[in-house]
């Protein structure tokens, strides 16, 4: 039987998806894994934080929040100042960062999860920032440490991407990828193509909480870049910033555009690709007229798609359907397990 | 640096494919993972076995049967009596075997991989018929013995499906799966809509080598059959065998049928599928018209997929474009990787 201590940061859907999975797999964890486990600290962005070294009640902690409460009031040791001072004193020994992104720096994840792996903890996040902007930096920390840096849900949510080039294709070289990574856009085409207009369609995802109040992020590409430059430097082993893939967005795609595709039975779709080539790896997210015959046809609304092409397999494709933060969480949660297993 | 002694039980398509994929990979085996081999092994089927403790030239060995030649000239030991002899004296640290599948029992792979274990060798397969017959056996003696019993090339060639479950969904539970998993009858089904009669798409099968003289394996449904049991056994922990799973073949079909449901727009397919529910798992493989909206449509030829649903992740689907033998023997070399990685 082992005992870990968990920390949370980051305690919005995804955090509170995650508490909520690690309640209801305690059993499972317990009796496959000889896992127990403990949290001892959660830092919400706004509801407080709180640390107990003997382990908080996570189903108060979630009852708190949801009825607006801070978490202050479960604290037993002094509430820290920031999220620097919770991670040097939250004592745990795996730390789930679950921070807003932020495309240009990683920062403050970055910093996160370099304090987190610096006070002896696996550094766990969903967050793409610190994957483009620190890859190499935190594996090498980790590794350092014997420690692990995963973040599985950075891409596709919690559909095992990482871990599947990791653990399932050893030995493989990817020489190029494909996909549609990002389910805001991938919904607004798929609603424009039901008759609404571009700006009904953004005011759709925005109403059902999956695009932001600026939706620039994803439908100028943002945040699929941010995914292709993740992919590449994590699976090509070639570091690539948001800013080197070539970039272009949906704001150019009428209505009119959209419903021709239809008629001739096609249907575009923003698609994210990277190519191994002579002169190192070229990454772009661009709108792609895509026909019947192409596996991304049918990769509507939210669900998301990626395509890997090795030198051993020929084309292998992963399809994640209907995501939502329990989904998300979910990545973490394997991210723990394949942090603390064995070997 | 570990040096592995391999032995191939089984020089086909996919034992020559292996042999000459761990050639191209020798330099990666040794820079990426520290790791060298040789081959102290091959038994053949029709061109006899050779052992030598030194290691065997491989190369050699693939030209010498490419020409019909016997291997025994290689042999620097007496040449085995039979397949058992030849496991128990090529004293090789891995058994690849890959002797042609048994539906009915699973032999005689099944106890040519105990004899592996029970001799201190990982075994490793792509056959379906130990997996169905032999899984919790010869996992357990594996176990046993601090060994490893692999297979992921037994369903899907070469992807990873096995490995995905093992390796990147922990403590996920399966509640469903579906897909296309016997690509004859996928091809044939999409011939049939290009025109050609049902006799006239598996003949084609068999002129391209992916269907056998007597065809009623794939078309009768029992490969697909075994591999639902294969998936069920391993990743539902329930022991299923081949017939237990409701089976239905595309013999029924018409080549009026295949049309009339073009012209509505569906395709027939060979779909697989099993459930857990109050009363075990129910498992099926039956022709089923599917519609443009779902994943299966989309899947034609040799391409197979599998679409599975957890309680975790929604619906996650791996498609596998165009494999060959090549495919196959990657699930080989990654069964090897993952069988001797520490941990």
């Amino acid at each position: 039987m082992t005992h870990y201590k968990l920390a949370l940061l980051g305690f919005g859907n995804v955090g509170q998806a995650l508490a909520r999975l690690l309640l209801d797999k305690r059993d499972t964890l317990l009796h496959q894994y000889d896992i127990t486990f403990s949290m001892t600290g959660i830092a919400t962005g706004r509801h407080g934080m709180a640390i107990d070294p003997q382990g908080l009640d996570v189903s108060r902690a979630l009852q708190a929040v949801s009825q607006g409460k801070t978490l202050e009031a479960f604290s037993i040791l002094p509430v820290p100042r920031d999220t620097f001072d919770f991670i040097r004193r939250c004592a745990a020994d795996v730390l789930f960062e679950n921070t807003p992104v932020n495309y240009e720096t990683g920062q403050p994840a970055l910093d996160h999860l370099k304090i987190a792996l610096d006070n002896g903890m696996h550094a766990i996040t969903a967050n793409k920032g610190p994957v483009v902007h620190g890859f190499h930096e935190l594996t090498d920390l980790a590794r350092g440490k014997g420690l692990k840096f995963y973040f599985e849900s950075a891409v596709m949510d919690g559909a095992p991407i990482f871990s599947l080039y990791r653990e399932t294709l050893p030995g493989a070289q990817l020489k190029s990828l494909k996909g549609l990574l990002n389910s805001t856009t991938n919904l607004i085409l798929t609603r424009m193509e039901q008759g609404e207009s571009f700006d009904q369609a953004v005011a759709y995802c925005q109403e059902i909480g999956i695009a932001e109040t600026d939706p620039s992020g994803d439908v100028d590409g943002w945040d699929a870049a941010v995914k292709v430059a993740a992919l590449v430097t994590v699976m090509m082993g070639v570091p690539l910033k948001p800013q080197q893939v070539s970039r272009l967005g949906i704001r150019g795609i009428t209505a009119e555009e959209v419903s021709r595709a239809s008629s001739e039975g096609r249907r575009w779709k923003l698609v994210c690709s990277a190519q191994r080539g002579a002169n190192g790896v070229e990454a772009r997210v661009a709108p792609e007229l895509v026909a019947p015959d192409s596996p991304l046809y049918g990769v509507n609304g939210t669900t998301s798609i990626v395509q890997f092409e090795t030198d051993v397999l020929g084309l292998l494709s992963i399809v994640e359907s209907d995501p939502g933060p329990r989904t998300t969480a979910y990545g973490l949660f394997a991210d723990f397990l394949n942090a603390v297993r064995p070997g």
